[in-house]
């Protein structure tokens, strides 16, 4: 059980997350980084829309302000 | 009573909570963290939209600014 | 007569106010607590969208920034 | 003449004022207090939508962030 | 020529400006002040919308994060 | 090359540039200020929209929240 | 593997970069400088929507608050 948030993002660094945005999209990765603001970075990174895969990006850099929802798969 | 809104949240912790966020959908968990922002970690957490349960999700980190609304169950 | 608004919501405190969210739905309840943010715990709360009562929640928590508007009842 | 936006509306205080807020209500009431977040309180109020009369409030409390303009009457 | 936008603000005090507001509204009078967070204040304010005039409004205040554009005419 | 992005808005003072705005308007002017969130103020501005010339203003304060993009003619 | 995020654009500083902004519009570039606020600069900057290049613009700032996303190419 974590205190803070920002605990849970720890725990789910090196793993796969789920990471839904305001606009609609999915983002699909391994969390490598995350800061206060909520900017998250992903390796093998699938983008999704409408429960479709529309990208493939390998790196990616996520600004925190259009995240809804992180979630470890 | 309290006297500040996170006493409340403080008084949730480890309760089953119903969250509202501004996409009109809602997440309903067990919440484990919150923190100043209103970020919050919820566990065993159902998405739900127009009444329907739209995703299973275990662990899900929620951004503070999609929030609109709390509510312990 | 109050110097500044935050005045207005500690008589408020233990009264019944109406709060109208920017998304168009409304809350009826008891306001508990508030923040400079605006954060605000409502007792017996009820939510209204166009004029219908939609939900009963007990206590809810609403985040200040998808608060347009408290009025004391 | 004044100097600084908050003077004008400091003339305001105990005067009739229209607030025109970005859900495109108005509501027109009394301005009793303000702060630096453009935050009001108004008595007497009297919401408007198109041109129509909403609803009476006696007593609102107006965050600042849904504000357009202020307007003495 | 000016080194800072307000520079520019300082300028058209007591000078006839447009302002054009995000609502799609924009607002014609004398900026009779103005603040780092450019919420302005106008006075003999005529609103336009669509290139009509719809209001007349003596003394305006406008808060800054309505504001997109302010051209001395 | 530049190590921060207002260097990049420094070497294009007093030269032509195209501004995008989150309201889908163009303006084209001379870079005459900026500051540190991204006011800016331009001379001999064109507004454009859809590719059409909508507008001619002199001198223009253009608020930094509503920008996109800024570059250089 | 980076500790922060912006480790993650620092590695991508003077490669191609895509860069995803809320108004749905792509920047494809060489990244050539960011700050905290990801406010950057590209060079070589061709803009795209949905799928088709749509301007070519040499240099190119985007304010930080439209992008959604950065991704290496």
């Amino acid at each position: 059980m974590e205190a803070r948030p920002l605990d849970a993002l720890n725990r789910a660094r090196d793993k796969k997350v789920i990471v839904d945005c305001k606009n609609g999209k999915q983002y699909l990765g391994t969390l490598r980084a995350f800061d206060i603001h909520i900017n998250i970075v992903l390796d093998d990174t699938e983008e999704r829309h409408n429960g479709e895969v529309t990208r493939k990006l390998g790196n990616a850099f996520i600004r925190g302000d259009t995240i809804v929802l992180i979630s470890p798969q």
